[in-house]
């Protein structure tokens, strides 16, 4: 799987979230950090639709003005996703997905009826659920950042983790998915490692938990089937 | 009332639509039309924000692009309506009128659940309702155009009325308030005729049907109270 990650931030330079999630990231063939560029009146049209079709997750990274992204990203929108691409002839976006980042100074409470905000993220981020619909595009559901500069040093540690799977990780949102993954980091990390032993070990204490976890699932399945005869 | 209409439109002189809503406005000093300018980067923050303090409702007027307004809005967003402008010591917004008038290629049917545009207006536009809440505003019934392109005459009469209502009549959204309105646009119609005896017969038969209507409402309400108790 291709990600392609379309950073739209006026001050990338001065935002720790952005210099942080972007540390987040190994370097690697699968990811494409692309940041989009102030001031880009002429935008590279075709350079930038060959870029989409050649990934198969696209993430919009962006931090939240006024309840959406900045204007950065939606001249970058208004100029590239052009009618013919998107949905005319050639619809050229059809069963890839679209990701959200996106960054806030506000609280996470104050995103709900009655908060600070007086909507949730999924509510304000509808324009971007509409354009995935409509480029027959699978919309993840948005990975939300509130207050990064007040996160404690463990809190950090999950983001990141959270973050690279968001990434890299084609099925971040089961748990089971979460610790394929997981297990695939630790037998990349082993085999690089010159003392891979315990490496190995913590990998075989959570396959052995994987299976037992499975086990159970299998037990659990048959007695709701012999309920539901 | 003083309505300042913020017109973001990348192809303003190419839209019909945005040329037959300017030639529907009478000048008047009540009135500003203020087109936002392409290739803007550098806005002058302090006019724009003047310009706001001195109006009562604000519309933002443009073409729906990818669910949201076009890029030259949220950049004037951005850098205008700043923290502290809008809700910091500021609240320099607060008990004003937030109106949208935006016009769509895509017909009325599509913007609803499982319609071609999956969403509703009212849903798409919510990070400008979320604007309005936050600067303390109030926000205004969408106003939308579909398809102007396919009107008939008769609708385009119809939409003249009703846009000129949306910019220039306090109370647009209630039936009493568009009635008075109309009556005061005979009167000055009237004044400022050289035949107006054809005029004051029309006034009169409005006024008539407004009392008569009054008469019955305030039977109706009497009907009411009497089942109350």
């Amino acid at each position: 799987m291709k990600t392609l990650i379309v950073v739209a931030h006026p001050k990338l330079v001065e935002s720790g979230t952005q210099q942080f999630l972007k540390m987040s990231l190994k370097t690697s063939q699968d990811v494409t950090w692309h940041v989009l560029e102030k001031n880009s009146i002429s935008l590279n049209v075709a350079a930038e639709q060959k870029l989409l079709q050649s990934h198969d997750r696209i993430i919009f990274q962006f931090p939240l003005y006024w309840y959406s992204a900045p204007a950065l990203l939606k001249h970058w929108e208004d100029e590239v996703l052009t009618r013919n691409f998107v949905y005319g002839a050639g619809q050229s976006l059809q069963g890839k997905e679209l990701g959200i980042v996106v960054s806030t100074g506000d609280a996470k409470q104050g995103f709900s009826a009655g908060g600070s905000e007086n909507y949730t993220l999924s509510e304000l981020l509808k324009p971007y659920q509409a354009l995935a619909l409509k480029a027959g595009m699978k919309y993840l559901s948005p990975f939300s950042i509130f207050q990064f500069a007040y996160l404690t040093e463990p809190e950090k540690q999950r983001l990141l983790v959270n973050y690279q799977q968001y990434v890299t990780n084609p099925n971040f949102n089961t748990f089971h998915g979460r610790e394929l993954w997981l297990e695939q980091q630790l037998e990349q990390k082993a085999a690089a490692s010159t003392k891979p032993q315990q490496l190995q070990q913590i990998l075989a204490v959570i396959r052995d938990n994987r299976e037992n976890l499975e086990e159970l699932k299998w037990t659990l399945g048959m007695i709701k089937d012999d309920e539901d005869e």
